[in-house]
């Protein structure tokens, strides 16, 4: 199928970037020193594909996530990387033969593992983002309550959440260092072999953990190609241009991508003509008025440009919930369409 | 069932304050001087709640939702408040025996529903707001062209999105002076008998619309909340206390209701402990520091509360696209859920 023949909106994956993204994170993280974040594109034949690339071991926000990923056979080695207070849905996964792990930072967290049926844990540690997380000085009590009821504590994890925003690299090394400081603290209270950590922003740089939570990576967005990543934008929402006017001797166009169809927590979009996005400090073909439940009024920077009827690119500033807002992702070769990955996982 | 049995986050719709809000409106609206919008529910059970009480034409943004909306058996007079360029799944829609009438604002949109086998058509005018619908000076041949095609042209319509976004019932009206009479121009260039446009925001002010598009009344959120009028929030995400802490000093609770489960263009939502969202100038139980993909860190401002396991209720800002993130609504009599009422026309 062309990609012309997609009705819009449409969630859009390029191949090619796609899959350099998944190789070059590979290279840097092979195997289980990344877990990728299952979070990130909701999808279990997106994630098949970081199985091939030869990442087993997986994590994900919602309980959901997990029990899509099991039911696809992608679950020998699953983290719930959230807090929860009914374990019983993953409990029942464990009795169906998926391995999880569960994250817990709190007496509660840990009697709702033991009650549910999950065998193992990680405790999750505050390391300077106030989220989920005990205090690092908290952890050896909390593992050690955890292994009298019969859990087995596996290790720590924490995330980095108020550094990995931040575009300037060696910001983000002075950041860590207390960072990781905290969980090497944590973690020489409560042992085990695992050290979870990191996100997309840090995944060179996370020196404590011994795998690194990563998923935006793989699809990438206006926020992180900021940083200098070797990774690319390989996801869009295609659209197209119904409406085009004069506002105030200024013209306009009207694309149908609204915010039903995109994310506006990290801010605005880029727009393109083409399937290549606005590289580094490039101007983005389109400058973005507003945004609306179902229309993008832009105007494009250069004269002549998006007539009734054309099609563009959107490019999301922040991918993970845009993703989650698509039933489908489509994947293109160029302007061929060569699959189709459900959006398998939403919901809770 | 009891609320407390509900997995979190769920979307939770008030029974009482929903009626009221049905019956105030039809009250000031009735039966066809009203066209709920249904891109506010995106619901057909919350659609027949309406029918029931006397509208029976309704509106959309999608093709989606007018093709959900027409398997229900909702489909006598269904309008596409909105430009689309293939307008195939309209026509066969007319071919199984629903009503549709498409929006059209330019030569291209005029020939898609030709093309597509929609039989009537809207001229959609822009009244002030740049985003569709043609100059007023302009309708007039458009309805030429439309006619020439043997469409028929039931009149205009125009949305005033630039001022329902105003609290200032003063301003709002100021405003609509000068939109009215753009609507008004186009109307005596085009005939018909229809004049649609309006919204919540100015449901009782707009009277050159012979009918209202209005959706979010039904369910209100924060931002209508502040305009003053007779409708009052039904709808919050009920969320569970996942995790709690201490920052600088200062306590904070995590809730497990995201963005991912919470639109947040237009802002933070409010925090409640019970089922009754804060009123008028009255503070929110808890103030919120930020919302991340599923976690909501806020500070209860009420000492001793929000422990882990807690309940709390999240009333978003927008209404719209935070339906739009969930596959559906628990309707509730106080603590009982009485209903599930599915988010069944999600996606295009």
């Amino acid at each position: 199928m062309h990609l012309s023949e997609l009705a819009t909106p449409a969630l859009v994956v390029d191949a090619a970037r796609f899959d350099a993204n998944v190789a070059a994170m590979a290279a840097a993280r092979p195997g289980p020193a990344l877990r990728p974040h299952v979070k990130a594109f909701k999808s279990t034949a997106l994630a098949r594909r970081l199985d091939a690339a030869g990442h087993h071991t997986f994590c994900a926000a919602t309980i959901r996530e997990l029990e899509g990923m099991a039911a696809a056979g992608l679950g020998s080695d699953l983290l719930l990387a959230n807090e929860v207070l009914d374990c019983r849905r993953l409990g029942a996964l464990v009795g169906a033969g998926a391995r999880v792990t569960v994250a817990v930072d709190s007496v509660a967290t840990v009697e709702a593992a033991a009650l549910g049926g999950v065998a193992e844990v990680l405790i999750d540690v505050n390391i300077g983002m106030p989220r989920c997380g005990c205090e690092a000085g908290d952890a050896g009590r909390l593992a050690e309550l955890a292994r009298s009821q019969g859990l087995d504590v596996r290790g720590v994890m924490g995330y980095e959440g108020h550094l990995v925003g931040n575009p300037d690299r060696s910001a983000r090394a002075d950041g860590l260092t207390a960072a990781q400081d905290l969980l090497r603290q944590a973690h020489e209270q409560v042992g085990g072999d695992v050290v979870s950590g990191g996100g997309t922003g840090t995944y060179d740089q996370n020196t404590a953990a011994t795998e690194i939570q990563a998923g935006s990576y793989a699809l990438m967005d206006t926020a992180y190609a900021a940083y200098g990543l070797p990774f690319t934008q390989a996801l869009s929402v295609l659209g197209s241009v119904i409406s085009e006017g004069t506002s105030r001797g200024r013209r306009y166009a009207v694309a149908d991508v609204g915010l039903k169809s995109l994310s506006l927590d990290h801010g605005n979009p880029d727009v393109s003509e083409s399937g290549d996005p606005p590289v580094g400090s490039e101007e983005p073909w389109g400058k973005v008025w507003f945004c609306s439940d179902e229309h993008l009024t832009f105007a494009p920077i250069l004269p002549g440009g998006a007539r009734v009827g054309a099609r563009v690119r959107v490019w999301p500033a922040h991918v993970d919930p845009t993703v989650a807002l698509h039933e489908a992702m489509w994947v293109v070769d160029g302007d061929e369409v060569v699959d189709r990955w459900a959006v398998d996982l939403r919901n809770w």
